[in-house]
């Protein structure tokens, strides 16, 4: 509790975390007001993300380096997790899969280009471990195919077995978490050589608050939507995508100011390719015990699309394991082409 | 008046010079004949479009080093501008479109894969700087995703709102702005040190002659083409493309045979992706000022994949900054698949 | 004779030999059992194929280096021609579309990918000569895109002239076949230095045999895939594609096993390449002489994707000139993703 206040006191997103109580109240007392429970709640949801991303790096600090290693890989996108799964649990499947993909391009695309343009910006020539960038490329690539199938037979539906979209994106799943597996093995253990790590030490954790928070904030996320004229795509793939990696992006933001480039690139790359291949697939296997009815990993072609052009960027603009400022620009500007697309996309069109 | 004299004593193209006041009356005194219109005014813009490219060089070499290479860049597809303002004028958007996308596709393919393979056919081996070719690359891919993006969501025109191709066509334009003139301040200002240039100097230019045969030119293409029995998509994207391009394409290759293939490949990408940053966006915030209507960004599909495979293949074949005649014949053989199939295609399917 | 003896002794795939009789056997004197047929047959071709490239080999060693190389790198397909062509003269254009396809496929995934896992278990980390990787890979994407354009205007042909794709696939064919023979020429004669060789020395050849064999096969695959409940789509791509390359996958993950990666890539690749640029425009000629109608090289969209993908992985994955037993399961993934699409699809989708 002490190191909890020295904490705050040094970090002032935590101080957002008086939103905390204030939210849940909001939601208890004031079921209909939509746009204060979904600015409260993205107020509360990013401290707690923080205190979150603190915890998951303690225990992963105090249980040894390989274990706590793949806990620090797998934990790292709790928030995309939580948010997701109480979206589940509410049956919004649209919105789970908008999140889904939304977190794999925010994170490939701006997530990586703000690291390039804020180191960038103060280092002339910044240089990264381009093995490790190419692993996760590859992962990110992998995805990509395997959330592109679905969305190719799709259109196939029609002509045949009713389910089949079902069977094949279960069965995917199971691939992309075999791959997932075979990854965290090879660059914990066999080839860990080839990546550098960097851990650091925190404390406290409230996974509890964050979870409640999350359904206030899917809850009311889609009203306040419609109340600030943003179609449902736009907000899944931009804004739930911002608020759940906030805390990924404050460490791989200040990791890139100070010529630590490595770190930066391997969250940014590493949280997209665990929300592609872990969090996507775990959310299709969870749909059958706690969701209304089983979830695909069919998504529109637009976000498919996105989510392919992504990769490649990534994989472009990592390839040299060198960095400009303008690389940044280059990879921010394909995020924001797809934002301005998202945001002026007609409501009915991401269905 | 005098360098001039020289300048066509030692360029033979230039003697056709001859063939612009020619041209001019033949369209003055016979409106109907226009296949003859077409030939004429083809062999009026080759040496027109030397000189004018000449001129840009040599204002550039006039005005110091830093104003002078953006000029120089940003003047080069000089001939390609005037052509599509006129066009552009005519409200032939059709034309207009498919003179964009062939001008990306043949600079970035055959202009480039021609200077592999007759650098190639000299010597065993060649190099280039490939941080260069890597940054130009970069920017075209920018432009394919943004020129991919608008035929994407035309599919889901008729599902919501009028007008969004045109509002995100013009959201689209400003962003290829940006990073053009971000990637003009990269190259020109902070980072100058990676790219290599090379200028020349030259004199005289006649823009306005340029204009004149242009009017003609466009007029008579359609004509010319159906005459010819070659599809319009042929016409706009092959032609149209190789016309516009003659004085490029002369420095390219004659760079390429001096064994100075980073000048070729510095002429070819950087042609490119300038039509795809500058000429293109430039374009449709035009057509609101001088159009009978305004333009979109909206290709058919088929244009959109072949400006992605050049894109695609221009990244590919540059990645090692080393060639061999048999990568010139790799890129060039790309370009005739796409030349043999716009030449059978039937004369409707480019709409 | 004496040394065929020898090669069974040591080999004991040729143990297998002993259905070739049988096979014939039973296609003469039971006409309906098409499922022991096809198993019959399949035990029969893997023998037949490994005599066939044995034989090969050993013309190829006693024709001196370069006409060998030619021969060597040429007839080295000539298990899938063989099938293919029996399936042409049957009319069956559907299963050799499919079996070209997936001799592609599963060539540059598959074969490449179990050779990654093979040599990455033995050896933690291998090199190969990515200059070859990186010209193989470029003739795969030069076929990819020349088998993606038939697929993309075929969705016009509705709008103009018939017989649009015929001509089309005619014009594409004359490309490949050319740019194969050119890639040919500069690979084993001008720029022979770049490319490292491994030839081994053999004996004994019966492509009759084969030729009997595979018509046996041909004729039962598609009732034994009713039979066994695969899509034909499956059976084509999948089941055909192994079959047919058996013999080269023997000595792909052979030479893997011995950190001889150089000459897996080199196969894996190699194979793709050579039935993309040769196999499959020789069938397109080929239909006009001995087919019951021209055939096109119109492709589903689903096979193009595909190509197309397995292309960019290959390319992806042989960039970097090193590989470890984890790039060998991505490879291996992308081919079970699509494996298991294939697998799943009901029998109407692949028309």
């Amino acid at each position: 509790m002490k190191l909890l206040l020295q904490e705050i006191r040094r970090n002032p997103l935590l101080w957002l975390l008086v939103f905390v109580p204030i939210a849940l109240a909001a939601e208890k007392f004031n079921h209909e007001a939509h746009t204060l429970h979904f600015v409260l709640s993205v107020l509360a949801i990013l401290p707690l993300a923080v205190l979150l991303s603190h915890a998951t790096e303690s225990v992963a600090a105090k249980t040894g380096d390989s274990v706590g290693g793949l806990l620090n890989a797998t934990l790292g996108n709790l928030t995309e997790l939580v948010i997701a799964i109480a979206a589940l649990q509410a049956g919004q499947y649209t919105l789970v899969k908008a999140s889904v993909a939304g977190a794999i391009v925010t994170n490939s695309l701006f997530m990586l280009g703000a690291s390039f343009l804020l180191g960038g910006l103060r280092y002339h020539l910044q240089e990264f471990n381009r093995i490790a960038a190419r692993f996760q490329a590859g992962l990110l690539f992998l995805a990509a195919v395997g959330l592109l199938i679905p969305s190719a037979v799709s259109e196939h539906e029609t002509l045949g077995k009713a389910g089949l979209n079902q069977e094949l994106s279960l069965a995917l799943s199971f691939l992309l978490l075999l791959a997932y597996g075979l990854g965290l093995w090879f660059s914990l253990n066999t080839h860990r050589e080839l990546f550098a790590s960097a851990a650091e030490e925190h404390e406290a954790a409230w996974p509890i608050g964050l979870a409640l928070v999350s359904e206030v904030f899917v809850g009311s996320v889609q009203f306040a939507a419609t109340t600030f004229g943003m179609s449902p795509a736009f907000v899944g793939f931009i804004i739930v995508a911002l608020v759940g990696a906030a805390a990924e992006m404050a460490a791989a933001f200040s990791a890139a100011q100070k010529n630590r480039l490595d770190l930066s690139v391997g969250i940014a790359l590493g949280s997209a390719a665990q929300i592609a291949l872990f969090v996507a697939p775990v959310l299709v296997l969870l749909s059958y015990v706690i969701g209304p009815a089983p979830m695909d990993l069919n998504l529109w072609p637009g976000a498919v699309a996105m989510i392919l052009f992504a990769t490649l960027t990534a994989s472009l603009v990592t390839t040299s394991g060198r960095s400009t400022w303008f690389v940044g620009v280059l990879t921010i500007v394909v995020y924001l082409m797809f934002a301005t697309a998202l945001y002026l996309l007609p409501p009915a069109a991401n269905k």
